[in-house]
């Protein structure tokens, strides 16, 4: 147990009974990866303690208190649980498109290229997909659009502008926020609806010091994954206004996702969102300083993403990345070669059950063919 | 504990550690109505037990296996766990029906009515509807449906017959066996599909002595459902030809239902489907001399639905049913009055923690004012 | 040329060039069935008379000029025109659902039946068949529906109620008039939208004595057919609030039938509504004097369809319909069999070029094997 | 009358009736622009010399006469008369879909950008933009596609690739014709489809040297446009095999589009069909030796597009476009300006009733102020 982990008395806002027994760190996800057995010791937890409601096709009970609690966490009027990120955006998008059935996409986003196209096939919008191979576009490139849509023979209206970030296929590279924020004014202006894919928003917060409200505040809807960091099974929340969320459980159900119980998902999720502020800001001040310790080991080349969140890279010159893999799986710590030569390390809440210097001990240990 | 539910040694096959230990009865549910914690007890005892191989998106592991042994069951290539039937449904449909884009459904059916239209609006089907007010159409429905269609003036093929059998919206009457038989054969001769709204089809069978075997021959698809009596907290399982599952995961992923990890459902209606025959006879068994008993008494009035399942009507003259309920909650029995003088009562599992006797006794108590 | 006939000088209020030089009297058409050669010399008649403004891409000239006009003739603030009566009942219902998703449509009607699931296809509404056999459907019908339809488990809103009268598939009988005025007033109490697909409605006219605008007066938006008796080759025009049809040139466009030119088209069907109501008066006096005449001679047999409009069925009992139709067409007048016995003969005006004694004469002469 | 023009005797292979009276040349359009009574004077012509064979619905009659003969024009087994080409290209892409509902298109392609998102909107499928700013694509960037929809995480398959040459956002200018047979072996290879917009494909020819049949021979289906040079007042026909094109008349009714008479375009588009390829070379080779007399002239300055076909740019620097225009309308000549010192000016057959050197004249005399 690292100093900094050990001096944090147990407290769902600060650690997890699971954090306390698992001596495994992980790099190679956004949160804990709980197996079964861990995941149901969470669950006995939460009723032992605060109980559960269940809820009844996912309305009432604890689904509708974390819907609340985490609209109010984003700063919105309301929020809706949803089984997945992929269903989240496209309600999204499909509610504030109304009818003006072209949306705004980037054409490196999640929604573009890895949502099997359901928006064009369940709700007959086009997505427009712009910035090319960056993560961001720019307030320019939608002026150009929005210009040229002008000219178009047929009208075809643009609904909304979606935003992914971080965005996944861009190893977690930001959403540039001055542009995202001119956008969102230029929007505004033109009574055009905003939705952030910010499936990992919680962690780009810590990266980028602006809080999940003062994102959410520049769109309309927000969606954020449950699953990734919030440790649930499976899910997804979308929060906005009023008019938006309110009724979309029957959009839901229409899609199948009316899930007769979504209280294991929910829970679970509530427990982790509790605290995950300060607690991964600890994660992320052990990485930091473990990164700082690595750069002093010239076996070891750390590339940080320009503009990104909880990835970085790691270079290795010493030992193939299989090898050196395999050597800190032997010390309980997880992560995947991302090629022949380097590691794409994620940072995630395992790290507080460990410490920078005993993190920087065995990735050394792990040099050694 | 009766003499039946007390001859039987705890086993999956024939009861489970929430049976032991809960004295609580209900006749409002197909199913076990468990708590969270009840919940949580299965899922720690299929840990201990079996163990649990965690699902990635809803691949490979419990989610796979039990997959395979769904489709055996029921005598099919293949099977997929979808999140809710009213998704089952449409990918069945949608599946089947191929470039045909009309489909005959019962107007009393779930999927024409309680589906929010969702295979009109995401399939862009059209839903025939047979059989007015009845739980059945008959052979000579199809046909003039067949013959009118020749008439249309634009060429607008059916595609498939989708039949729901038992009906909800008919208290759990059957489709006619006989006509459901004929039906078949003239689709298959005509080369249209069928599906097999089985939600409930293994109650049924306990009640017609059909095999859920024998009922999913007559179909290309049949879709069971997985909280009804399987108790999970949510989930629907597809079963068919390889031809139609193989590949479905992709759909099932840009509907939004590619649940990150299905396991928590699967597991528990792993844990119920093992055995459900043989326990749901002795359910049945024990219902069917609890009724007897019933009848002995003039202050009750036992309706059953004609050709239904698991469902029957306790007509009360002696006082008001909603008293009456709440007497039987008094000694530990669920049971939700109907209207002012009636019960619907729901034969279920959780009869097998009690007798015919300790029932009649209870029930007889509950008279009194 | 008939007594009645010849005193008509010729002016489009009255007559047509084509009627004055055609002997042709025809059973088998709502119109005129103009041959190319008769069709040129109608749209050479107007350029040498008014001229043609042509359209740009169905936009301005001789179209908007038009779609005022015919606005204006049924009560409307505003028509378009469409090529077809398919498309024209498509956009009509598409527009008025909005987001309620559910519309209700005679079983017998021409868009549930004969237009290919386009609604269902193309704009995703669901189509609730009312009236099973029969023309009309009542309110009672309505209510009930409604009433089903607040059961269901998931919203799914009717938007609106589509009406043909006459009924093509039931022999141009007329849906029940007062049944259609509380189903409007009904609707309009729930804000529920009405459209009225009145393809034959000037017919219907003239038989009811209820004027195309008290129809329309009923419905939010209503559809003629500018081929069947205004003779255009192709074409229909819809009618309704400025809210309605504004901007619909670009739906008509986005579904393909945004056509380059629409003047060889409209240029007709303005020529022929102009004076259609007086002149199809003096055909349906014709056509009544012959009926009577018809009933004196008892080789044949009158059937009126009942709340029928121009359509009436001829028994014969002397000769087969094959053989009496041959004798008939070497007499220059055109009726199809129906069947064996007996045919079904529509009124025109191609009657205003004869009298009923000609026509009683050679009816009479054509029994003669 | 030029010299060219009246070496020509009259004869649908070469020239019009409406040419030998009409002295007005026009630079704006592909075609003749006739005005109604020139429309009428043709199919009068038709209509004394072969005849018209009238149409039911757009089936039988001269529109089968003219579809087959397009099909053979083209080398395709089957053709079918569309109202526009925005359903042509619709139907087309829809229909080669299947299945994979992914298209390739030109970013600057008229299906992309000036046709309402009708293939998003009413066949739910997805079309994906390539090229950016220019006319053509390479096989490059398909092949780079290809890749990247294999790393796609939910199966999107691309059904097809359609091509618009030349293409009328970029004035004209041609698909690059090596890559354009690289795309087709490569699409030939993965079983994907291909479709060619060629609207405009018979002007492209004439300045390329390739056949319309060669064109099509990479191509499983062809659309060309009846409007823009053979004059029909409206109309498209897309030409393929036959199990592509056999039975579409159902979906071209679906769609609203089925016409009850199409013979006032079609009898017109035939007319001009014949003998258009030796009819427009002669006007092309007028429009190029026009050029060469322009180019002598110091105050005109002729811009050709690189790749282009019927369009070139005239720069003036002596006199402003506007002044320039009016001058060359009162000498029978129609050309708009297309900024303030330039004129965009389209080759048609109008120009076979002059002669280069009639037109030179004309157009310095209209330098003059």
């Amino acid at each position: 147990m690292s100093a900094i982990g050990s001096a944090i008395p147990f407290s769902p806002e600060t650690n997890s009974p699971i954090l306390k027994e698992s001596p495994m760190v992980n790099f190679v996800s956004d949160g804990l990866n709980l197996s079964p057995s861990q995941y149901l010791k969470v669950l006995n937890q939460i009723i032992e303690t605060k109980g559960i409601q269940v809820d009844n096709y996912s309305l009432d009970g604890i689904v509708e208190e974390f819907e609340q609690k985490f609209a109010k966490l984003v700063g919105k009027e309301m929020a809706i649980f949803l089984p997945t990120g992929t269903l989240a955006n496209q309600l999204a998008i499909r509610k504030l498109c109304g009818d003006s059935k072209r949306a705004i996409v980037q054409n490196q986003s999640h929604i573009y290229n890895d949502s099997g196209d359901c928006v064009q096939s369940l709700s007959q919008i086009n997505l427009v997909p712009l910035g090319q191979e960056n993560a961001s576009f720019s307030l320019e490139d939608v002026q150009e659009l929005f210009q040229k849509n002008e000219t178009n023979r047929v009208k075809t209206n643009i609904g909304m502008i979606s935003i992914e970030s971080p965005v996944r296929r861009k190893t977690g590279e930001l959403f540039d926020f001055v542009e995202m924020q001119k956008i969102s004014a230029y929007a505004n202006e033109k009574n055009i609806k905003m939705h952030l894919d910010g499936a990992r928003i919680f962690l780009a917060s810590a990266y980028t010091g602006i809080k999940p409200t003062e994102y959410a505040s520049h769109f309309d809807t927000v969606y954020v994954s449950l699953y990734k960091y919030f440790n649930a099974a499976s899910g997804a929340i979308l929060a906005g206004p009023k008019s938006v969320i309110e009724g979309m459980f029957h959009t839901r159900r229409m899609f199948g996702s009316g899930l007769h119980q979504s209280w294991p998902f929910v829970a679970v999720a509530d427990y982790f969102m509790e605290g995950f502020e300060k607690r991964y800001a600890i994660a992320k001040s052990i990485s930091d300083e473990f990164i700082q310790k690595l750069k002093t080991e010239e076996r070891f080349k750390v590339n940080r993403i320009e503009n990104g969140s909880n990835i970085f890279n790691l270079e290795l010159s010493a030992i193939s990345a299989q090898d050196f893999s395999q050597n800190l799986k032997k010390q309980d710590i997880l992560a995947n070669p991302k090629n022949k030569t380097s590691l794409n390390l994620l940072v995630n809440e395992s790290l507080n059950s460990t410490s920078a210097n005993e993190l920087f001990t065995k990735f050394k240990n792990a040099l050694k063919q």
